[in-house]
């Protein structure tokens, strides 16, 4: 299968710079074979008039499933929406209505623009279905608590072993998987260790939050005496690639623990303002030179998954805090969302960028709307002028996923009416 | 002319609190005259299945015609911004780019739900005619600037008297006036004395800017040795009802004259965050019983007038700040947009509900969309889930401005080319 997509504005990348030209791209099976010759004959052929082609977001910290509880629990306080709305909700959940919301999920977030995203879960074989089914990229992982050796813990191993076995076997490379301690306090020292060694044998990265709240803060310091991340390097965690999610509050030490091992923050601003818990300190982690990512986290916390909101608020909300108008630029915050959450995920020769020889991952945007009039600045458009609705054509491993708005792979009307069921089912 | 809107999910208030309910609006004319009863013959029926209604959204401060310069001076600290990319640019613009400027402004707002908006600007005649013709509602001022009786400040306020003359002939009550002395920093004692009698001849309200910046704080109580909201109240300003936008920097001797003068503070979040300025203590301002409303400032620092997008931000931002999960709820923030907005304007028993005897200014979103799913409570939807694009259909003053998307006013082909011209003139 080859596609053209024919003199289309792109965003690209050179020296770790964006850049805006008019280009064509063409793509052969899941690859982009060749950029700026429009000489081709393809099977399929994408005019690029009024539109703009941007490598797919990366959603590099979400839980798709709970698109299921959108709205279902807002403007309480931290500990009300979990213990009293959350966690009685999510007893009641069956797999098959994680495996629907997973797929709400990938229906708002194909249609807001991202081809790959990172997400825990409680249900082994759900997300990694709607994953296969639909064509999106993601990385994956059973959300791991547990507390020594206790069986709770064990079993949540065993069934993350048992979803990675299965899809060695019947997967293919859009579908990845990590491992996914869930928390520095859910997850205690010993329990973590046992992660550590099942994440080895396997040659797995690490998926976990980290510093979310003061509460987590204060918890880890009295049980442990040191930070939260103190406490996961002095395990070792981060010789393993770890994808590090929230880091509201950090210390200057815990920074250079975070710059010096590698470690990969995904921050997810629109969650942490939600549900109270601060702003984390993204220009002192560049400053030291830590890869910086975005996610959106579950839309029980933003309420969306779209990576075009997050976007405008990682690049809005430092300015105001810091007081800078410069920080954090657009370029800054859409790289946080496309190459550096390729590289995060161990895949930066792959995805992120549109480049030669990389996957054909490629979100294209329909520009002819009045918040893309005048054309001054195509990557402050797309961080500041976005709504994420203007997303028309999604490419993903070179297959077209979403075209001219119309789902290929998604028969929408039938994840609506699964929604509605269940919906009644849980929320009477 | 009648239009029946049947069974639709509506947003009403009662007794301040909003709540949704599925009833029918009946408009004749201009007005709402039955809500709940289905059993009309109307010239327009439109159909409200899987479609919202909500009061129209009410922009209170911004700068229409600058949607000119959107995305032209991003990531740049405040001075740059003004003095070497916006202001110079500005001193290129005519009259009649001013205008296509605000059409284009219009054309986004009305696509994202505006009905009604406060603009400050510089050419008159222009921002009044593209409201005139679009069918928008809008309360207008052009901008006035002076010291003592300096002829330039004297000019200003000539122009702005022959525009209300005008109108005053000319016009009808959509479009209102409003008098708008800049900024404390750029309009001196005796400048606001004089501007405060023109208010007083016309019986009208003020539009200025207020305590946007710590420079201007540092600036006025340099020179007049209080801050510069006791400045205006000893000069007698806020004896006229007024719309202060911005107010970010304000001591609690601010906060309580601006509570007993019932001052309308118009909060810009995304703009004191863009421009580095910083956040307004909205919460203590509703603790005082202070009327907050709600403001995209113009798209050189936003970069949109998408008010949907400014909900998510006014009701997102204080959370995190003030580490409290259930500040600003969604239904405080949209009333910001709605109700709180048409008091501001005077207008409260006209505009900003969906009520029986009100105008009809009704906003109609598509809903069947994977944000909106599933429907667990849609006020918090339409504050933390809701792009803009959703908006389908508009009312104004009982005309469909929009329908399905297509603008029944505006020829969007004719702005757009107005727009690629000006910019081709300007920007090279």
């Amino acid at each position: 299968m080859t596609i053209l997509i024919k003199n289309i504005l792109a965003i690209e990348e050179k020296d770790s710079d964006l850049y805006v030209e008019e280009t064509s791209i063409y793509i052969e099976n899941d690859r982009i074979v060749d950029i700026g010759n429009s000489d081709y004959k393809a099977d399929i052929i994408i005019d690029g008039k009024n539109k703009l082609a941007i490598p797919g977001m990366i959603n590099n910290h979400t839980h798709a499933y709970m698109s299921l509880f959108r709205n279902y629990a807002d403007d309480l306080p931290f500990s009300q929406w979990l213990f009293d709305k959350i966690l009685p909700l999510e007893d009641k959940l069956t797999g098959e209505d994680a495996y629907w919301g997973t797929m709400l999920g990938i229906m708002e977030m194909i249609k807001t623009g991202t081809t790959c995203f990172t997400d825990m879960y409680i249900f082994i074989n759900e997300t990694s279905r709607a994953v296969d089914e639909t064509g999106i990229r993601a990385s994956l992982s059973r959300g791991l608590v547990g507390s020594g050796d206790d069986e709770e813990g064990r079993r949540r191993i065993n069934e993350a072993r048992k979803e990675i076995e299965y899809w060695k076997a019947n997967g293919n490379d859009r579908l990845s998987f990590i491992v996914a301690p869930h928390a520095p306090y859910t997850c205690d020292d010993k329990y973590l260790l046992n992660v550590i060694d099942f994440a080895r044998d396997y040659n797995l990265g690490i998926n976990i939050h980290l510093s979310e709240s003061r509460n987590e803060i204060a918890e880890i310091n009295s049980k442990y005496k040191c930070s939260p991340t103190e406490f996961l390097n002095k395990l070792g965690l981060f010789d393993l690639n770890t994808l590090a999610a929230h880091c509201v509050y950090l210390s200057d030490n815990d920074i250079n623990i975070l710059s010096e091992k590698n470690v990969n923050v995904v921050t997810c601003p629109v969650s942490n303002l939600k549900l109270g818990n601060g702003i984390a300190p993204i220009s002192k982690l560049i400053d030291k030179g830590v890869n910086v990512c975005l996610g959106t986290d579950g839309a029980a916390s933003n309420n969306t998954l779209n990576m075009f909101k997050e976007l405008q608020f990682v690049t809005l909300i430092h300015k105001g805090i810091e007081e800078k108008a410069d920080v954090i630029s657009a370029s800054t915050g859409l790289k946080f969302a496309t190459s550096n959450a390729a590289k995060a995920l161990g895949l930066e020769n792959k995805i992120g960028k549109i480049k030669i020889g990389y996957k054909a991952d490629i979100t294209i945007l329909d520009i002819d709307k009045p918040q893309y009039y005048p054309r001054n600045n195509l990557i402050s458009a797309l961080a500041y002028s976005t709504n994420g609705d203007e997303v028309s054509t999604v490419i993903v491993d070179g297959k077209i996923l979403m075209n001219n708005n119309e789902f290929l792979t998604i028969d929408e009307e039938k994840v609506k009416y699964h929604i509605n069921s269940i919906s009644k089912r849980l929320f009477i």
